[in-house]
């Protein structure tokens, strides 16, 4: 990642909140993109995917002039330039510890494919799945050629999908072979020494957020 | 989820973001909790866990007085509290779409029990599939007997982890079988009626701030 143009804004504070708006407002313009639309407005991006159309211009407008006046913005051109802030106008290297169902559901979850992910590897230490490979084609390697493949394979992101007990010890491992990104699925607090980015996802927090929509009770008939 | 209590500001909007974030600080509640802390205020949780205390002091206002002057917040009252904002103070019945990889990772996924999801049943169509288990004993049903599951077991929450393709049928199912929420793993849009909550998790947000981060290249040694 050395020698890389850093776009606009860098080295000043963005929330990983703006990290995430950013990253939906392009998989949005994918889909206008997709359905043939040439130019939107802040306006009209808002109302179509219930967003924001204060927060979308100033979001944006943190990194340079993407609208242009009277017409909005240029769907193909704001997606390439959303996919140049979020690091995706090249293939970044991801790797995958654990090969179990949230292993394998991940190394072939067709999302990553799609904005540019390459799952380059998954990893485990049971024997009987080394060797082996995802539905997708992914293979399975033993954890114990990690550090080895990190740096012949320049992975990027390491992904951790182990159970809590052995997260620890896998983010260690992912620090220590070069690993400056992870992303973990395991439950439990985890350490990175500064420098390395951990990020963590709570599935949980996505089942609460609906359960909090029942418990109000905002009832009504269900017409299909 | 007829004749409940409403918690306070029920009828008022709240918005997602706002249960996400009550999520977040239930999660932290949960640590100090174990750790035997006691009382906290806004600003040691703020510092504690990087969030932004004037947000949680607005976040919790909303929903009543918790703080006490001089004290902060009692932790194991706030989070008694927290959970029934969220609807977590009553088991939550969830059923899931799809046994694949993902289905049976989510089915197995230990943050959901933790917080009083209860995983009923996974479905599918596959005919290989259906009386197995799921390594966590959730049993895998034929998605024909899903209708019949759904009120018989009373499920709240349809977790749908089939392919693209099916998502829309399957969304479809679930809406004309009464589940009035609906958490989707598919990438792609899909439509539900009004009075059904449809939430989207995509996977690739996550990775793609990680890329972000990377892309910014705040390079620096690590120090292990």
């Amino acid at each position: 990642m050395t020698n890389r143009k850093k776009p606009r804004g860098a080295g000043e504070q963005v929330s990983e909140l703006t990290a995430g708006r950013l990253s939906v407002y392009l998989r949005c313009l994918n889909t206008l993109d997709t359905a043939g639309v040439k130019t939107i407005s802040s306006r009209a991006l808002a109302d179509q995917f219930q967003l924001n159309a204060a927060q979308i211009r100033k979001d944006l407008a943190y990194f340079g002039e993407f609208g242009v006046r009277g017409v909005g913005y240029y769907v193909k051109e704001l997606k390439r330039q959303l996919r140049a802030i979020l690091g995706l106008d090249r293939t970044v290297r991801v790797a995958i510890l654990g090969a179990g169902n949230l292993g394998l559901a991940l190394a072939d979850y067709p999302g990553f494919r799609q904005e540019g992910f390459e799952i380059v590897a998954l990893f485990d230490t049971e024997r009987g799945k080394i060797g082996r490979r995802s539905k997708g084609g992914v293979s399975i390697h033993d954890t114990n050629e990690f550090r080895r493949l990190v740096k012949k394979e320049r992975i990027d992101i390491a992904v951790v999908a182990v159970p809590a007990e052995s997260a620890q010890t896998v983010v260690n491992a992912a620090v220590h072979a070069g690993v400056r990104a992870i992303l973990n699925f395991s439950p439990g607090t985890l350490k990175v020494p500064p420098g390395v980015k951990l990020k963590h996802v709570d599935l949980t927090v996505s089942l609460e957020s609906l359960s909090f929509f029942l418990a109000r009770g905002e009832a009504g008939v269900i017409e299909t």
